[in-house]
């Protein structure tokens, strides 16, 4: 028997060609299901389609652990079709890794403790020990992995055995200001979430407030994107900026991008646990 | 014979019900059509569904002009479905109200001059000459009906007329400064575009901009809206705003409000002929 | 002897006159003060004149308590100047008032936490419990003043006595979702700061969200204002909005909008406690 | 005499120094100048002192030929200041260099004929026939310069000739589309306003939606800038963005782009005009 207060959300893509949506959408009416929500999108230049649904089980004839195996037999194999199904009562397992800045941690635990992020956060991983407190106040694990170039490999295996310790599914890097190497990331392909404090391809790399400032811009910008090994480069899934101006010093630039960094950060996590986000190429799909 | 170039776009709304995304594109699919571009949206606490569906007609076995028969007779009747049924290459015929200002109007005709806005534009309508030399710069007629409060019936129906005679599917109220009939909105139901100076339902009526500044708001914004016969009250389009501040004064105001003005309107009409809007209630269903 | 760290900043109003500047700016230099930020502003239409002027007191020949008294006799008097002087390390005591939603007291006691608002936050009051765990987190005090129809008064009273012992000058109404009476207003004229959720004027009162729905608007917004006996009407310091569409439910703009509350409220605090907010009438010159 | 509805408008920077706002002030107010607008900044980082003084000449003493010599004997020259004195009814002559894009010109050319930007502008050149039309149908005259590799610069003496002959005080690069030299520069010091299709510096160089596309970037923008040697890299005098998503295509984005650069460039335009713009090493001061 299917929750039925629960939906099924299929995240699909595959090449582009004839009757996708009418096979798609016939397998899930056809089971008795109720689509709630449809978004489409075909890439016409690279000709790839992309499909995110979600239907009522309810009314649903499959129980839900047949709809994978049934969709990929009757489905995803004939047309060729990459899917992923998910639960709408899932509350994904997250981990935070910090540096010594707190507003994005802040920003991340009180949306989450005010119930308006659905996931689960058992675990805090810092370089530092400064944010230990706001772990603690918000009664979550804070596990201090002081990287430094010497050790980076040892700590980065110690990072990975308490991700897998604590079931982790994705990681948000929250101004952690490490870069994370190739190897870490391999274990979490698109589910490292970085914050990039202007908008990319803009001002990559350090200390981007004070090129900013000397390039002499009138907005600044945050970039949140998915980790990949080349830096500040993976797959954008949102951005957003703010006007300035020539009374802004760097310090106003960095008081005014906290604002930003936080805010849109918060909307790609929230768009990630929603099952909103493909990846495709270097390039993200987000349905909103 | 389908020209291949073309495409067809089936705007749908009913009320919800299980299949309706299945039903719909089997009869693009079964047909030979590819579908391109899918946009849907159930509103899901008044229990209703809207469908744009944009599909190629190279492939299609269906001929044009039985497109519209056939999917009435298979799919619309047996769902309850209302449907309007357009083709890409159509260039529907707008006119332009105008009153003395002529920002809007220049950048209307500046976006269709550069083949930016596919429609024709044969006729302007104004109740002051002012803007002729602007409509004989663009080679277009030009038309004074001068209303008065004692002669309002019979310049609108002299207007009505003009419409009727240059073939006007829809027209644009470019900063009209007049409040037309129930009457006359009665001929073009969803069909005229107002743009009004102020983010509705903030300062409707005159002088926006004056009301806007002895309120000491800090943004400012316009509104572009279908007319209906409660004044600045229809359905709304398309809305964008701009900070202001204490410096600005109300010649302030109202110098950055032209640019608003102007951009909401082009993309309210942009949208209008791409036939991406559908009114329900008072509300609108914009897809982008 | 001054604090060489410190500056002095005067906030001025008055009509406006010839030789404003050049009194006022004569004072400062003329005792060896170094100008580091001055903005000034003249309402042409009702011949106001507005300063805030910032100025180092390392090289400054007057005592720090002696600048009030000798600008009163010198300039102030003679000129019918209004002002206020402060100084850059006072750290104002702010209070906040809040019901259960959570998102703007958590933004501003992470902001406070972090240092990015130098401001001491001894108290929180509010009407429900639900809040106090958050507060304890902290390490604020936390007092129920559980008010209803009935006991408004004296709760307000209660609330008054508190303000004052914990040497309150100000507070900020962080969804405090209560009216407060004329008489409380009294004792902190432009010293409550609320936020409303919504563009104010449009949508006063309660439900903002749901009416924004109902309209069917393409943005809402937030507004900082000060606390007047009109609702919703006292001068607005902040206010800033987002882009919406018939995608979004009432759930989605009550989302939404928390991001746009706790930011817009988070700045007219910061603007407040800079001593950059200035009102007159029922406007306020913010300067940044 | 002076003319009593005139401005006289002052434009400063120098080293900052105690006193500095005094001096300046002194001889407006000494003189009987009423201040009208004043804006001021300092450059801490870099020690630079920067004002707009704008005071009405009705009741000013001094006749308006002896401003300048006088400012310049009396304050500029004791205090090392540079500057720039200029009136407030003064028609700057601006000329027009295009390519075969037509909205950026359309937008000038209809803010121009509304009155919205004060200047004259007598003269647009393009190395391409295709707007002559345009040019045409405002009256302007129109000079075609068919610039090629190996004829640049004999077409850009005939641009400078008639730059000269016209008498053009500065020129505006609405989509231009061509590199000017260092030598056409030098000509025009921060007299030349380009507009580029990008938020620089991301994107700079050509083709920057299809940069931005392929980098699936979620906001595009716009850059006016003064044109420097540096392709792309003069001091920025307005920036903007739109939010864009995986939807956009290239062809959105330029769509989208337009409505930016035509704002963008319109705005810079309008502060250069207003004499609101300082530029001091690769920056600028613009006041608003």
């Amino acid at each position: 028997m299917n929750d039925p207060s629960q939906n099924a959300i299929l995240l699909i893509h595959c090449p582009d060609q004839h009757g996708l949506v009418a096979a798609i959408s016939r397998f899930v009416s056809g089971n008795g299901g109720n689509i709630v929500d449809l978004d489409q999108h075909v890439d016409t230049e690279q000709g790839v389609f992309f499909m995110r649904l979600e239907w009522e089980l309810a009314s649903f004839t499959l129980p839900a652990a047949e709809i994978g195996p049934r969709f990929a037999a009757e489905v995803a194999k004939p047309l060729g079709i990459t899917w992923r199904l998910h639960f709408s009562d899932e509350r994904p397992r997250m981990a935070i890794l910090v540096s010594r800045l707190s507003h994005c941690l802040y920003d991340l635990l009180a949306r989450w403790h005010a119930g308006d992020l659905p996931v689960e956060i058992p675990l805090i991983v810092s370089n530092h020990e400064t944010l230990r407190p706001v772990a603690e106040r918000f009664g979550i694990d804070f596990h201090h992995t002081p990287v430094t170039p010497e050790n980076k490999p040892e700590q980065e295996a110690r990072q990975l055995a308490l991700l897998a310790d604590y079931g982790i599914e994705f990681a948000v890097l929250a101004r952690y200001m490490q870069i994370v190497s190739g190897a870490f990331i391999a274990h979490y392909p698109e589910r490292l979430i970085n914050i990039h404090h202007s908008f990319l391809p803009a001002f990559a790399g350090a200390r981007p407030y004070h090129a900013a400032h000397a390039r002499g811009v009138k907005v600044i910008g945050a970039t949140s994107h998915y980790v990949t090994e080349e830096l500040d480069a993976g797959p954008i899934i949102a951005q957003d900026v703010v006007h300035v101006s020539h009374r802004d010093s760097v310090d106003d630039l960095i008081r005014k991008g906290r604002d930003l960094e936080q805010l849109v950060l918060a909307r790609a996590v929230w768009h990630h646990v929603q099952r909103k986000t493909l990846v495709y190429g270097n390039r993200t799909v987000v349905f909103d």
